[in-house]
């Protein structure tokens, strides 16, 4: 059974809490049990992590490097900025892919650069709370060619 | 019915039939035939076009904008140079998805920019094939939410 | 009698189609006629073409370079990207108007650069379908000073 | 009955009195009775003032904004450097056309930054003393839709 | 009764602990004993935050976002790095001034770059312990014209 | 008893004057007169130049130099052109501050560059007419100091 | 025996037509038919194709990959804009020499970069109709050591 | 007797734990037992700390700074993006020598860039962990200096 | 009998009058007077004027042009700024050094840029008052051999 | 009888030493020999030269001026940083043809500038030592036509 | 037994001639006696040479590199300047460490370029003469593992 | 008795030799015989040098820095390239004036950039030999305040 991990950096605890009518009515809990769901479906088992802090994503990024098969990182703001997190993505060496809940390419100019899109499989950006499904489904589809 | 209009720039014709090993051995042709059955089962019809010319994907882009209700776009090597495709997604203003087989990221450097990512709804890139699927479900799920 | 070449590139077929309200309501075929009739109470021939392809461009250049004694040039998109079309007005080595609807210093950062100013007698934009009529009679103004 | 105000910025009072050979023999003195006379046949008022001074230009905008219903303004080497004079334009919110003499794309690469063309209304480059003409012409045309 | 948050950035607490001479005797505590006063005097409460730790700054935006009515902040040197920490500011949405107690335009020029002062209410910088007390002032002069 | 001098640039004689909604309905008169009130509180002189011309505002200060003790500086668009004005502050050596009634940082890129911020003492900017107050208690304290 | 095949892009079709005090005054088809003589000669075929249609010159490439052992390729303007085109020469994969009538880096500073030379086998610029006989030899000698 | 600190900054705590044949079989813990030794030999005493928190690592130096005569640092990915760990390093004033065990300079681009080689003593790179124990005896000789 | 003109930019009135141990005890009065006696010398007549003032600066170019056989120009802080004034030089058309008695290559990056370098016969720069002197000497040299 | 210069910069004496798989088996002198044969087979001598010195590249350039036709040359690591050997071509005005044995456009980005290839008749790269006897046929071509 | 070659570029031959209070007292003759010392104690052999000379510098390495182990090399200003040096560490692909004696990351620009430090073994900067020895150390230390 | 060094770089023992109608008749020997003439008379000794070499110029002003009292330097190419020289210069720490014979400024952008001018005591370029008598009066007269 694949070991899947989804990683949301920092402010991303916000969604569903702020600004309804903007990022949907969903928490990232409710969006965390519906990919549970979804993996569960695939036979895949999915944990799902949240912190505002660099290092403590680098840490379960670390830790869960021997149990997991496949990521799903939300870098929120550490995108731009992070070369820790992405270290660490590339010492576990685990493949991922890459989500943006907003079209990062349509806001600020140093929105552009991303510390992790050169190491992903893929980017998926823009496409709201689909965004996760459609890279867990990929993500799958990539476990099950193995 | 909602209408979604897949376009392919030049070059993807060759999909499937040079490097196999790369790019998998499914043709344009076998791929917008599963795009069209995944359309078709949630109640979509679906074309496809590909062309290796810019004024053709502009002429196809402006005939079809009065019977189509999403795209979903893989401008090829059009993303980093054609602006005339862009002011044609400008002036139709039909929702789209830009879509990318490779990681443009991992790339040349020029790749890195695209003409159409501010512009798009959402981009996928670097998933393959997956990818114009990924993109087919959110562009179904954002029409049934109109 | 002097011939006066009008050409426009691509998506400025779709003026007066799409958007009355803020291209206005006349058709380029209106335009066209209207120029045409200006040409004609000068003395002047006026015939314009319109593409949307960058080769038929060049071609259009090309083959009317013989008969031409002026154009006035809306190179639509290929202003910033069309070194092709660029080199075809330097080998034909006729005197040019090149002109804009829109504003294009107050747009996005690429439509700042033209690949036809330099080389170009002068530049109008930002005066609506007007700048084609003024070019015309600063053209025809330029002719009969030969 | 609509008010027009031309303002010619440094070193444009040498037309017509140094190199008439390049400049042509009309001085500025001609063009702005020439000016005159086609506003006057339209039922507008035209003034024009010319400075070698940035503060008296900016005044001349503060002091004629509550009487001038649009503007032609060929800012000179002020086009590059004069942010007081810009200011002063977007304070007193009245439309202008930018006009150069000479075509500014053909010159040094530092005329190539203008801090007017974004808001103005166009701007005509290149076309010699005829452009003052069309810029009036434009602007006796958008005032008699107003 | 408005509530004013007072945040201070990493290295801030060796205020008044390193170096008196140059940064002054004062300690931070004692500084923002000193504001707490003037913002009692004016009918207000205030709260102060100090670390060294992005994430802990951003959880304090976020988890006294619902109780603060305006934000005094000097990020220190998450001015030029902490885009999380902006987007903290951006979600919860409270005007805010940004303080620097030295002029952050004479240093390295890194400094020169903030991530925060466009999204501010305004800026004061290089005027020492007295700038947090002159951004407090703004703060009840803007708290008391709402 | 210190002499401080008030010193604003082009434009801002129109404060007050046009769009009230937006800059306030105070006159730059009312602005002076209340900051002399101020002033004279903590028994302080205080004088109060504007001007559109650089060389006017170059002359005030060189002229005024013997007899100011700090200067209040708002150069409006000089801030980002006139290396002569920064040229006569560094000649004349007074303290100063930097005073921008709006955000600079939050306008065209342009206004990003200051050739005052890295010689003055310090800057505000973003506060509106508030931010000389608050400039005017920085001065007195800073004097009061010496 | 081995096939090469000769393509010029844009523009090219002029050779020998006008200008020929410049550009000699041989036609393209002049050059060819000499190349053609010469391959001969070394038990050679050669075709060779001009279009100033990019997507042509995309179509050629494609469609003559199976049966050419050696292109010499003259990308005119598509040198510095054509993503496409290069394209074409990956996905194809075979060997090519880069050819230029004029010496590109002494003339426009963006005919500088061309999106060929890195991966062209060489590079001939500036030796005029010779070269075009040079990189026939040059393919021959390296076709002979297969 | 002096004391020396060695910090090690993220990720690095994954040192001899993953890719021995890449990073050799030394865990950091040997390597600080080893660096230790070292010290003693030459009567100095040494302590080590590993952090994958910016925040720990600005802590560690802020506490330590009284009790430290020079410092080792490699500061692993918050080379290129940690100005807070810089800040704390200018305020406690300690000489150091900044360490990495790959060469940076055969990197990514970004890596080149240091927020502490131009405030450091020195720098040793891409020496493996052989740099520490350069560092340390360079360290020593330094103090024996003293 | 050549006619000489000296001018001088913004804050060169203030010389020998401020911080004459940094810049020699002479006023620009003196130096005048000795620039005169020199000239006399040589059979040539010397007129200097000074300005803070632009616009001043270009007037007395085009008023003095038509008298003038050889300018000397110290352009102060306009050096960096004023195209108005090159435009100035380059329309009178009359031979000139630039003069700059400090040497503006080890000050602030800005003071690099010259707008008169490039059309100056020459540059002295950094060589105090002599420059001035040196500047007359190869002026009335190249006066002689005409 | 034309009289031919063949230069080669530093650290190509090492061809045909070191690393034969790669650059071929043939040393400078064997190039230089069979390039000699060419030359006479048309009538026309042929000199060689190799240094790892500007100094005697510059040297030899300036004494052989005088009875040279035409030159060869490839500068190896000088391509890139000697504009003295530049100048020393510009002296002599010898028309020649710049030659790199590898192709220079997909190593180091430092390599992509020349200085040479401006002033050069043309260049020649990639095409290993066929290269130099390309040269040499256009360079006999050229003088044949003089 | 390895053999060691100590290489210094220009300039260095002043060590301990000049400034002695800064550079210390030793001159390169001492430092090189002192480094052969070091390796005889480890088994090893070391030859030191200095030049002015680039082309020297290029020979040596050229000469010595049959008979030579490991390099250690000081380029001086050639750091930022030789290519050919680094095409000749290039050729011989003798493993080496670059030192400096001063921090180059704290000087000039210019300085922070190096041709060498992405093609050695690694890097020590800043640690004056005690970093020959420090490399030496390392050098000996990598032999003794080979 | 001062001794004054001239020293002249790469291609300046050309002068008088080639294109006597641009350069003058002029031979380097005459100019520096005039200059000695001159430099005696103000009872100062002058010796000159001309080399090709870097390293040869790096040695004339190593071994000639310690009977030296003012260097005239004429760095030709080298003034764009060669830092060994600029460290040669900074070493020795004479004052000296960088003179170049044509205006660099109006040449190729490349020779904008002087490694000599920021730490020259001044610079004269554009004044033909005449520059080298300027300098040497300047020097004279800066030696005799000494």
């Amino acid at each position: 059974m694949s070991n899947i991990l989804v990683i949301n950096g920092p402010n991303l605890n916000l969604l569903g809490v702020r600004e309804p009518e903007i990022y949907g009515e969903k928490s990232l809990d409710q969006i965390n049990q519906e990919l549970t769901n979804i993996a569960k479906k695939y036979g895949c088992s999915l944990e799902a992590y949240q912190s505002n802090s660099e290092s403590e994503l680098v840490n379960i990024v670390q830790e869960k490097s021997q149990t997991t098969d496949y990521m799903i990182l939300n870098p929120g703001a550490f995108t731009h900025t992070s070369i820790a997190l992405r270290d660490a993505m590339l010492a576990v060496d685990i493949s991922f892919i890459e989500v943006h809940i907003s079209n990062i390419f349509s806001r600020e100019e140093f929105r552009k650069n991303s510390y992790f899109s050169d190491i992903a499989q893929g980017t998926i950006s823009g496409l709201g709370f689909k965004g996760y499904e459609l890279a867990l489904l990929s993500a799958i589809d990539q476990l099950s060619k193995r």
